[in-house]
């Protein structure tokens, strides 16, 4: 069973990357099968700009797509024309952009394709369009609800073969950060994220370490009270279901080669406390997990990057990892909840 | 001229890297000699209680010590006796800690050291006995604007060979950091950093980068304005000086090997911002250097570590990589401004 690409902004360098990761991973006996659903002539003509030597091949149905793969690129055809231009966004591509994350969706709700890997898109442009979501994550989220009758909460988990790590608070001021920390979103969040560690991931009892928010963890409410207040006693809780945990551990020595050991994933207070470690790190590789969906859902952990968007200078390290991840999901995964 | 270091709480670690660093040093050519500012026959005791072929020898001035240290760790002795025990510290040992201290201040003072080290102290011990300064940092300040006669504004950066980073705020809650920020902050931060790694570390045009304070370094307003409002205008008023800045850049995809290749220091806003990167990148390896003052100090990135103390399973990677940053910075050191 194949897993599902989305185009993403076709603007961006969503559709560059996906032939390269097709271009470097079509031979490889162990790399996991993709289809891409997007405009057919317009990736082909994308392939001849860049000059690459990409065959893709409009398929009919996702079943086809293991059996092309080898020989081409399978595309579900999405009828939508493209109107912008590489590093130029046209809101008029939204409702093709979206098209193709819903068709995706329901490949993998239908059970065609066995884990979905998106390309980034442009919020701004999607808002310029109507589109109502905070971001791409929390659209998946309606769509759970939606198609899959679940009252999903996505958890963002950036990982990688070195790190795994989740932001508690994601995309908000540092000033607003210790206003939103509260206990039940820490035990809501550990929840997640160790159900699908041993769901997804395979991991019979995951580990989970939490940072504390203050520098060396608040050194014992000497500089900051949260860690007594909130953190501990969600670890507590989430202790008291069987749930692994430690913590909250200083941020700074948390993350080392030795530290690393200990845990299987790190769910930091924060944005930067998250983002720092596994990009200092693994700056090429890290891929986006979507936890706390019905489905599996990895991503590159990077933007449209329209600025060098149709040149051929886009990376595809980060997109194959996230291919690469949601195949290994594929394969671990039990059956649906 | 040999390094001076301090002898810090002599419950802690301090005593046992001290030897462990001369013992994998003194045949090294190329090491500088060190002394220490400590009690020559507990010194001795101990290297004896932990097994250690360490031969220790009273010295009557610090000129003595580079002819001393290829034979024996040269010690200006410490008359006060140690009442604690390694892991259990004793507060009538405060007076001797920091009359190590001084005296080690003194004898850069005076030019019979090049530089200053300083081992670990335990704050909460010294408080106990009286004393009235924030921390060890803050007492060197104390010690130049007395000894030297300078308004001294001391700043910690941690330097390692593959990064060096410099908290603009340090020691407070996260949620005080956003009020702390300010402009002038900044820019005198950014100026003393500019100033020593010029003078103390010979780069001719320190490159600084700043991070932002919110994820994205606010991603142009829509997730913070600290950046528009505070950091820009303080880079530009640091440009405008003269001063090689770049920045508020995202925190996140500022560390990683090829963004490190474009300036030779990061400031960052907060503890964990600035301490994350370097303690994942270089957790054993990191110094702490104080910029500001007006002579050379390093010290280990690390505590007392009371816990381990005695054991003889103190690493002493820190501290060495303290004395050779010390050792390179006295050697690269302008005449004293």
């Amino acid at each position: 069973m194949p897993l599902a690409l989305t185009r993403g902004d076709p603007s961006g360098i969503g559709l560059e990357i996906a032939l390269k990761a097709w271009a470097l991973s079509h031979e490889d006996p162990d790399a996991e099968p993709f289809l891409i659903v997007a405009g057919t002539d317009h990736l082909g003509s994308l392939a001849a700009s860049l000059g690459m030597d990409v065959k893709v091949e409009k398929i009919e149905t996702a079943a086809q797509a293991p059996a092309v793969f080898a020989c081409a690129l399978p595309v579900l055809d999405l009828s939508h024309p493209v109107l912008g231009q590489p590093g130029s966004p046209d809101p008029r591509d939204a409702s093709g952009t979206i098209a193709s994350i819903e068709r995706c969706v329901g490949l993998v709700k239908s059970g065609e394709a066995s884990g979905l890997v998106t390309n980034p898109i442009a919020k701004e442009v999607l808002y310029r369009a109507g589109f109502a979501h905070p971001g791409h994550t929390e659209f998946l989220g309606e769509l759970a609800r939606r198609d899959f009758g679940e009252n999903a909460r996505p958890v963002m988990m950036l990982w990688s073969p070195e790190l795994a790590v989740v932001p508690a608070t994601i995309h908000v001021p540092l000033a607003r950060v210790p206003a939103l920390l509260t206990r039940s979103l820490i035990v809501e969040t550990g929840r997640i994220v160790a159900h699908d560690l041993a769901l997804k991931f395979g991991i019979a009892a995951p580990r989970l370490a939490f940072t504390g928010l203050n520098p060396h963890a608040g050194e014992g409410g000497d500089m900051g009270r949260e860690e007594i207040e909130i953190i501990a006693p969600a670890l507590a809780e989430l202790a008291s279901e069987g749930i692994k945990v430690s913590g909250p551990h200083p941020a700074d020595t948390l993350f080392h080669a030795a530290a690393r050991q200990k845990y299987d994933a790190v769910i930091a207070m924060y944005h930067d406390q998250a983002l720092i470690p596994i990009k200092t790190l693994a700056f090429d590789s890290a891929v986006n997990v979507t936890l706390g969906l019905p489905f599996i859902r990895t991503s590159p952990d990077h933007g449209t990057a329209f600025d060098i968007a149709g040149k051929g200078l886009a990376n595809p390290a980060s997109l194959m990892a996230a291919l690469q991840l949601a195949g290994r999901l594929a394969q671990n995964r039990c059956p649906a909840r």
